[in-house]
């Protein structure tokens, strides 16, 4: 029964953290010592800081690529928070067997869309937001004793977040937290488009060694041969390997995606393509 | 008394990590190895090692806005050393609760400036030098015994300063790192100059956002009204949130310092300015 | 006895990390998470995950470099891996104290040479790969029952090595992982050149300081004068600190090398050089 599957039954001390900070300054470094204070036995594991400032839906991604490989009960803590200092709320979530910690903008979306896809997570969109079925518990972030004593209005990562995640790791109920709430806001994963012959995606992320990474998602393309068609190039077949790839190729990439690579070099500099970009795929 | 206050009474095996080494050498993970083997327990937290080549002061910023953020006993390790292998000092110091070892060239006056300023730690500037008071400890490193067997002219990190605060983490009392000193280099903080309505202030960081960090804090600022004037332009009032700031604005960030602020952007960019240049506020 | 010395006595849970990553993504995190689930205990340090994309010698540098700094029995994980998903094998080994778990392509041969020199290794090149003396145990990782359940074709640091690292710091022995290897791929370190009066060597590496670190070793210019020419200057004699630079100078840095250094700058930058540029040294 997915309820009894899905809703927290471990517990963890491992905190993974997602955000925007860069590693410029000591923005992470300082969450960290917050937590090591409230929660001496937690274990922190830094997913990212290179999120694009602001930039939701790239922190979107990185979680959805990611949460799955974290043992059940790990606190997901992302911080990706143009709205800081506002009256956006900030949610803890259990949900698909980990905890949740964020502000309410829609950085959870891509994660909760993959645990509903994978069949361990119930709910659905309503009005622009992501309704909670039985299987999730999430709370407002409300009670200030388990945030640091002061809060700053440009800082609740550090004076609300990393608190919250602190106290979780600490084995603090998530429903102390504040009151129970049935939808937050979620980024809608934009989904491959039907064409004659085909799917129109775009480019959702470019990774490090420039290959651009396309929502056109292995299922969708199970079962059949391609062509892909990107910033003016044919790709006349997939690859299965990098290695396999002579100048510019496609390929199923490590998180389940369409990605366009080239041979020993940044595909998006050589097709001069960003976060955005149309990829379309025809049959045969 | 402060004496009873602020002299260490917490043990602890945190690690605090503060360099201008970079990610991109193995440096610090070297450190972290030398850590790791003299103290098994050790736990490190890097602060930031994007600390500019060279540059004391950007890491005496870096420490000052972190240290208060971790557990009492933390080791804040430090190294931005322009004069390794020369005659300058190394110093370990137990002051405001925590445990500071570096390189004696100015990098922790920041952080005593302001645990004076908090109250939390005793003494004066004498002769261009802070003299402390009678509730901290300072040595010189000068025991070899402590540190590795090889000590290179380069290296001071991986060599003496990593070895020295594993020895600490271990429990080796501060007394046996070497012979107590009363005074050591600080770096001074730049304060605000007085000007007619108002203060000059300079900008001391440039975060990752792009945000100017000033030397004008809350407290020199709080309960009046405040216009900036920054690289040519003037913002009539301080804002709450970066939310709030429309186009270019100005508020408290979460140091406690007036930092400048673009609307989804970054304001360095924006105003050409760096580190150094002025600010004015005046008030009304 | 080497053999007695030299094999894995010791057990560790520690785990080093080098890779050509980057910090931009969320694949060193997954790692990490992946060995977490696997091996709860495991602790992790990053060595670095800035090497050049498929840059196999810089990997092999920097490995070289670390690796003598940590305790026995820490298994040093490395993947810079272009193969990815080819026929190329991926092999764990113990050998000089440490285990080693990388893609076989040469990525553990400056280490290795490193461990042969300092007499910590036996074996020897034959036709191209490094051949094992009795001193070290080597396996092909065959047992799909040590990895993750599904393995891509794109991202064997996921699905394979962290596994595989975590299993040896769970205790897993190493002749579990796979069928014994004699012989493995194995970078070999560009040895200087002798020239007339002195040595020909060339650039391994820039650093974040801009030095240009050589391959001229210590051992090799031990117990005499040397000049130096790089990039079209002659630096009269070697310096023993940074500061003790004026200009552009040159030392012994702390891996052991000749290295050139400008003071307060780059002399990557100055010299318009780069990694594989000339350096040479003449006696007197």
């Amino acid at each position: 029964m997915s309820r009894a599957r899905s809703l927290i039954t471990h517990h963890s001390s491992l905190i993974t953290l997602t955000t925007d900070f860069g590693l410029e300054d000591n923005f992470v470094g300082v969450m960290k010592g917050v937590i090591a204070g409230l929660a001496p036995a937690a274990r922190v594991i830094d997913l990212t800081h290179a999120v694009p400032p602001q930039d939701i839906a790239a922190g979107a991604f990185s979680l959805a690529t990611a949460y799955a490989y974290f043992p059940p009960g790990t606190i997901h803590l992302a911080i990706v928070d143009p709205g800081v200092g506002t009256a956006r709320r900030g949610i803890a979530v259990a949900a698909g067997g980990y905890y949740w910690v964020a502000p309410d903008n829609g950085l959870l979306g891509y994660a909760f869309a993959a645990l509903a896809a994978a069949g361990r997570l119930e709910g659905q969109w309503r009005e622009g937001m992501w309704e909670f079925g039985a299987d999730a518990l999430a709370v407002e972030l409300t009670e200030p004793r388990f945030w640091l004593p002061r809060v700053s209005r440009t800082f609740h990562g550090r004076d609300v977040f990393a608190p919250v995640a602190a106290q979780l790791a600490r084995g603090v109920p998530l429903r102390a937290l504040g009151p129970l709430t049935r939808r937050v806001q979620a980024l809608a994963l934009p989904s491959p488009a039907p064409i004659a012959g085909g799917w129109q995606g775009i480019v959702l992320h470019v990774d490090r060694f420039g290959n651009l990474i396309s929502n056109l998602d292995a299922a969708t393309l199970a079962g059949r041969a391609w062509s892909v068609e990107v910033g003016g190039w044919r790709i006349p077949a997939l690859s299965e390997t990098y290695a396999a790839i002579d100048d510019l190729g496609a390929l199923i990439g490590s998180a389940g995606y369409l990605e366009i690579a080239a041979r020993n070099g940044s595909a998006a500099a050589r097709l001069g393509l960003a976060a955005g970009a149309p990829v379309v795929v025809r049959e045969g």
